[in-house]
């Protein structure tokens, strides 16, 4: 069988990701490619890394155009994404790597976006406890953010066993400013970024806040809090997230150790390091691996936990295809085994 | 039916590059990973990118571990390549990343190298008139330099079609510290590199210009003459060749397209861009494309060719990859499809 | 005496660093900051480097407003300046870091700019011989492109004493976006930049080229030719130009040192590095300093030199600021000591 | 009068920065430059961007040869500079900038250095509370280590005004390697780092800890305790760092500004950024200033600083050079006085 998929607003960087991601995979064809007011361009304008896409057509992001596809990618800025998804039909797998429908809390939208709620689909996090079930035949499904996938599965181990309990988690996430899409904003210009960190989106007023929150709360944290800062560094893609959290009682560094590798003895794609080794961002560069490696710090009284994966692969376009895969009965790492480019 | 493979010099970039692209193929078996120094130690020590080989060991490079496998690669300094692959059986395909089989004069490898030449083998640049054929079957292959590979593409169909005839040529080539190896020296330290661009190997010195004009003498060029100068600039990997060459006479750009989509159409790696798009190196960047645009300088009378590749990939472990497939009968892209990562 | 400078254009990142290298200086009065659509908010939101200034109100661009002030510095858009200078009085030193009154040549302008000439100003580079008598006293200067800047000092010296006489040049000088300016376009992304070397202007259109041939001339080459490739890396700053040309004649590499020590000798930003030290841009990174060093490269029978500034600084910004000094009657060197940030 | 300063220690970063700062000062003579393995090299072999020193010969790092100057400098590796700085008169002034005299505690040398404790030297933090009066006519200076500085100058106003209390302290740092001076690591490597993110020395283990805990003492903390990570990210210079701590009670954001405004008024270094600008590194680039912002998370209920410095200036160099001009009476911004170098 051969699948059918469409990219709507295949222009910005995660629809990008997702062609190069699906583009060289025997059992996927790339039908509609749809943008917005890039309609009438060719895809090599814009993504000049697809060598085998370059003379393909960007089309118009109409129901027309997007109709006939086993597969819809909604790659679009929020806001988006409902009006297209009420235009295709159920039987279509429709995957939006937006945020529109990734919050349950009509409350927590409006306070960090502002505008209406649009609903809520099944969460494309396949390693929260469950969720592959929920996923299997689903034909809905939002992408999580690249900085909640990040966090929570830096945390989902030690929450699930207790470890930690959620609360006072502080996390610090230097990345690229791919995550920002091709916005044309002074402060993403390459001569302001290179050789320059600066934080952004400081004092709890990032958007992924309430997502991670809510998945600290699935994964069993009674009451949660969560000091996040994004950093942004120069390099194009990457997350190397440092989270830590109080301890709940006295734990050894191999507690954690035992905890992590059992929790995550059969995800394909989440790797506790050996230990001496702490995650790199170019060590999953293009891969839909995440990194992670422990330590107690115990003067502090803090579990420590660094995670690393590629915001626009695992991030965005990797989980979506993983996602995928999973609503279709495909093997999960279907089209997703390559490793990071390195160095 | 299954290749077992073996690398001997595993720990350096080559090596790495070479596991990366092979560990993900169902019909690869990776056999024994050997090294000097590093022999005793695990590969995630050495290359942490390489999430389904973290926990392998690294072996000692002798002739008994690398006994017993169907392809050996060598990633080893110059000099050392000739006494290893003595101890292989003939029946072994053996690739050598390195430079000591691929110059056909004794002389010229004195001259830029400074001991005694070991021998030509087989060239691995299948995009060279005939070579396919002198690779198929072959069990001793020498893989290119990464600039000679980059220049000798950027220039074949111009000096094939008599657009140039290869006297004069100059070639200035940005590209990363990762062709350097893993050398220990403060020049190559990221203090040093980033935030900053500098020429080296300047004024005909560089080991690879031998190369790079046997190359131009197997395209029909009668007396090529080369001024090349590589740069170091701030990325991890890439090159970025822009080369030139004084016109043999009055020419259109429309004909030198002409001439490179023609000699390229059937080539499976390179890609002379649509009209209006220049070569990037993050467009190839892990993957075996080489991208490649043209223009003509009326006043200045010299056709502009602007080449990217990847150093690691193409320039080297792809590049090898290639060749092994073509040597084996196998498909040529093979194992090679994936696409730029970028941005 | 105090100098009070006024800055039409104060936004961008010439006028960032004309604030940068005058703001400490005794000498010298911040008077107006000017600019067009930013008019009314803070110099801290376009220039958060500048830390003394930060609470500075951005003016509109008024002859009002850039009155009364010994000296205003034009850091506008191509075509801008010639009216804004009409405002001006005679007695005031009004110096353009624009092309608009570079070239001599109308056709020239024509064919390269597209518009009508504006007209010729006293030419900003006190190196060309004469030029400090030129510049001595007078009320208009034209500051220099930045690649002009370069590739005429890297060969000055060579076609001054009849190494080279000029034609067949060819100069591939790898840059960082700094020099494009704010533009928000998509190429000048930090994502897009990052990790990536790219060429642009290939082929003889880039609009520094007859202004380096206008150059050459007046360095006495009879009738240049030139092919100019710039090349984007990922560093903010700094241009690393390798510029080669044939050689007129039998030349060692050590006459070609003793005619550049001798031109330089008495020049204080210009250094030819000493033996087997080449330049990197980090070591002018920031500072007025001009890096040389040259090769003669016999088998290609090529000059070949590499020169190193930052095109911000000495580039742009540095030396408007030695050509206000010079036209001042002040020290030349005057707030333009310091050395590179390196590493 | 003019001081005659020598650097012990020449040939690293450290060492390079100082004279960058020193070479340009009327009232500096640079005298002797000292190291160890160097010896008998000129100094433009380890420094291309001193060109006013390139020259310079390294000399042996002997008493004799250090003899004789107003100050001496130590940028040595740790645990060498008591015995050289034995052999100086008590009327020299010697600024160490390594680590061994800065800790008070010798249990907390031993723990965290694992050598015998070399004393305790007047700590060159002028921002401390008092902390001008110690080092005014002082001899012996330690210079902090730059995570402190940045650290503690983020701290300080909060802890001072009890808005903080200094427990449960988290910092996240993103820095550059120049920072890890010029030590042949492969992790330290050009092509390792850029384009990668990746934490070190996690889980308390890092040597700038237990300094930075006696800094928050200092400032009135009872009983603080700090998690602390730093991030080694693409950018050779610059320190990042996010900082956060429960708040003592309910506090505004205005509150918050009011006491850092109040407590920096007359620094002349450390600067609070206007509202809505974040520290970027790239705007405190080569200079001495420190830039801070800060937020209230009501939410997580923590205070979150932001500070950003260059680890080579107000980090290392700067501070020192801040320091000896308190020692010697001189004003304090004397030299230091230069804008960040951005973009």
């Amino acid at each position: 069988m051969t699948i059918k998929i469409a990219v709507a607003g295949c222009t910005g960087y995660a629809g990008g990701e997702l062609l190069r991601l699906l583009a060289t995979r025997d059992d996927v064809e790339i039908g509609a490619l749809t943008a917005k007011t890039s309609a009438g361009t060719k895809l090599g304008q814009h993504h000049q890394h697809l060598t085998t896409l370059l003379d393909r057509d960007v089309l118009d992001t109409t129901p027309a155009n997007l109709a006939g596809h086993d597969v819809v990618f909604l790659a679009l800025p929020h806001g988006a994404s409902a009006e297209v998804a009420a235009s295709l039909g159920e039987d279509v797998l429709v995957i939006d790597s937006g945020a529109d429908f990734r919050l349950e809390s009509a409350q927590d939208w409006a306070a960090f976006y502002g505008t209406e709620h649009a609903g809520t689909w099944p969460y494309g996090l396949p390693e929260l406890p469950g969720q592959r079930e929920r996923l299997a035949g689903s034909r809905r499904i939002a992408v999580p953010g690249c900085f909640p996938t990040t966090i929570t599965l830096a945390l989902a181990p030690a929450v699930s066993a207790g470890i930690v309990d959620g609360h006072d988690v502080v996390a610090v996430a230097p990345t690229g400013p791919s995550g920002a899409g091709k916005s044309l904003k002074p402060h993403l210009l390459g001569a302001e970024l290179m050789g320059s960190a600066s934080a952004y989106g400081v004092g709890g007023v990032h958007r992924h806040v309430p997502e991670i929150l809510q998945n600290l709360r699935k994964l069993g944290a009674a009451a949660p809090t969560l000091s996040f800062t994004p950093v942004l560094v120069p390099m194009s893609r990457g997350i190397l997230a440092t989270v830590s959290a109080p301890l709940s009682g006295p734990t050894t560094v191999q507690q954690v150790r035992d905890a992590y590798a059992s929790a995550w003895a059969d995800e394909p794609f989440v790797t506790l390091l050996p230990e001496g080794l702490w995650p790199q961002t170019q060590s999953v560069l293009g891969s839909n691996y995440v990194h992670v490696q422990v330590a107690v710090d115990e003067a502090a009284n803090r579990l420590v936990v660094v995670a690393a994966l590629d915001n626009l692969a695992k991030g965005t376009a990797g989980g979506a295809i993983q996602s995928m895969n999973i609503a279709l009965g495909l093997p999960e790492t279907q089209g997703l085994t390559t490793m990071g480019v390195a160095p």
